[in-house]
């Protein structure tokens, strides 16, 4: 069902020095299957990460985000699926902690090296005594080449693996970007139930990749949207390892654009992923809107679009039924909006002007562009000179299908 | 489908003295279905109406809120279903005057004695030369008993009629209030695409009317939401002619708040049965926050669990996965929200407390009550003391059905 979503060979992904991945069964939820995921950092990698900001902040994302304003580095990442360790008060607090003790012990590193996920089920206790029980088996499956297996173990309700990875030749010096996500619904990375995990073995000092992480999630995860639903766990994370022997210490680098670049690009690919494999997903929409004041109003209008359940199921029928998408700007919050002069295009087919349809529209043009799978939703606010693309999917009877079963 | 939607018998429809309504095949959309109503108002009566904040508001509602800011009486409301008339540009607001113009010549009144009404789908010319030509039929066919057929003729993807009849005692006199709405889907007024029309024959000083309509509106229509689609169009306007010989010129007479009580209860049945009868609705839900702050956090808060649909799937699966419910708490946008003093109740069982499950919460207690089709979803912030109540509906396969196939 997933929308074009490549899924790269075995072999096309490149390992990251520095940085090895182990996979193991836990039985956390069900049985029989990979739920539990390690990720081994070299001594000396660089890492960042944003979190939700849904105010019920899962356990772990809570430890993630101490564990981060620390001075020790980072060693290893932790990821169980199958519960997500939210909504579970001071009980999910300790048991995300003793996650990480048990794993540091096996490691011989500190519980403020480790950083632990989960995504899965809110408001049921995690089963940490499964969790703590596999990690034996995890540690000893870390290997380097092991990123295919991580981005099945992570996966929840999503049907398809999603991985990014890339070389490219920074001043001469072959650097490699690898990462994986997961994520199908309750997205809407503010950061969404997404995962994503970035690796590349070039080196960036510490406080350049913390600004930079919040660039490139503002371009990449923040961007996307399934259902409105902000999870309680969403976490983007980027380590560098160094391993390759670049080492960019300022934005002034003038290698620095085109890592940062590079970055960018593979977390809009793991986060449009989650796009075209959602739940029930059948259609790819890219919402842009252009000449708005600022971001902030570009991004209300767009999520206005992108969140109206009725231009999501018009959308699945692939029914031009266009004025939904009319309406939904109009309730945008946008109080001053001048309706007559916005103009709002379908692909390269403009439907609207003087605050009704363009004469010269033909709903036969609609229906062609309407079929198919990838569409553009484009509108010219007027007001200004700022642009906004926003990545969403339609709505279908599979969505509900899949969140009325979901736990059974 | 509907979800205990009481519909009176015909006899136990009171007329409203006054007020006479007759209904018209005009063939707008489709052929064979009464979708023209005409509501002819004696002269005297007070009318007030609150509008859609949808700035792609439709052509009669802009023509309907010029009308009533004009010093003549209003003396016909002419509604017609199949077409929105919205997105329509300058041709729209032509359409809307060419229907009050040719109605206000048949009945001998002024253009802007009429108010009209259009619902349906958005972005397409209002067939207006076919309204007019139905004209004739409609006023032939005006009576004081036709609220039974009004109340089909106002009906869209509506399953059941919407009506409300009752009488009161006020000061010894009898009063009469009856009403008739409308709405399924892009559904979230603020004003919902819905039309409540409702009307007594007490009198009231119009001053009073428009400032009764306001808080009317705001414990009713303004409470409701199917998918948090503000339509284009919505309209819902209090008519009083007077003529039971009750007159109340200010708040400060004894008799006013009954009568306020009274056009209050009516109006909120009359929203309610629009959630009733929502598309594809299973469950009715109320979602009753207590404990904020203000008005604003404690909607923020309801209307934020009221469109997840993550939510909305499991009520319709009848799962109590109310982790769910936590997660758009959390996402509601109040910043300074202390999870951790929370509570949430499904009907009469805690569910969660301490930012966790309620230990003493059983999953059978939770299914017992998510298989009932009336829900009362119950979160206490423990932040201040204003408490605010807003209605919605489960989401189903048959939602997205219905709106993939609307206009088909």
């Amino acid at each position: 069902m997933a929308i074009n979503l490549h899924i790269p060979a075995r072999h096309a992904i490149h390992p990251v020095s520095g940085i090895e991945i182990g996979t193991a069964e836990a039985g956390i939820r069900k049985a029989n299957r990979r739920d539990l995921t390690l990720i081994k950092l070299t001594e000396g990698t660089a890492v960042a990460g944003v979190f939700t900001r849904n105010r019920f902040r899962a356990a772990p994302v809570q430890v993630c985000e101490s564990h981060l304003a620390g001075t020790q580095g980072i060693r290893a990442l932790i990821i169980n699926t199958g519960n997500a360790n939210a909504g579970t008060g001071e009980p999910g607090m300790l048991a995300a902690q003793t996650t990480c003790k048990a794993l540091a012990a096996q490691l011989s590193i500190q519980p403020n090296q480790v950083l632990p996920f989960s995504t899965g089920v809110i408001l049921e206790p995690l089963p940490v005594a499964r969790i703590v029980a596999a990690l034996p088996a995890v540690i000893a499956d870390a290997q380097t080449d092991h990123w295919f297996e991580a981005a099945h173990s992570i996966m929840t309700t999503d049907t398809q693996p999603k991985i990014h990875s890339r070389q490219i030749e920074l001043g001469g010096t072959l650097v490699t970007l690898t990462g994986v996500s997961k994520g199908a619904g309750m997205i809407r990375p503010n950061m969404a139930t997404m995962l994503g995990f970035l690796a590349t073995d070039a080196g960036l000092a510490p406080a350049l990749l913390e600004t930079a992480i919040r660039q490139i999630a503002d371009q990449s995860f923040n961007r996307i949207t399934v259902d409105g639903d902000t999870s309680t766990n969403d976490s983007f994370i980027i380590m560098a390892s160094g391993r390759s022997g670049v080492h960019i210490e300022s934005a002034d680098d003038p290698r620095y654009p085109m890592l940062f670049e590079a970055l960018t690009d593979a977390a809009r690919d793991l986060a449009q992923k989650i796009v075209r494999d959602a739940e029930g997903a059948t259609k790819f929409m890219t919402i842009q809107i252009e000449e708005a004041v600022n971001s902030e109003e570009a991004l209300k209008v767009a999520y206005s679009i992108a969140h109206s359940p009725l231009v999501k199921t018009a959308f699945y029928a692939s029914d031009p039924n266009l004025g939904r998408i009319l309406c939904a700007i109009g309730y945008a919050g946008i109080d001053d909006l001048d309706v007559s002069r916005l103009q709002l295009w379908l692909g390269d087919v403009r439907v609207a002007v003087n605050g009704g349809r363009d004469p010269d529209y033909l709903e036969a043009d609609g229906q062609r562009i309407m079929a198919e799978p990838e569409i553009l939703i484009r509108v010219a606010l007027a007001r200004g000179t700022t642009s906004e693309t926003v990545y969403t999917c339609d709505f279908s009877h599979e969505y509900v299908s899949i969140n009325a079963d979901y736990r059974s």
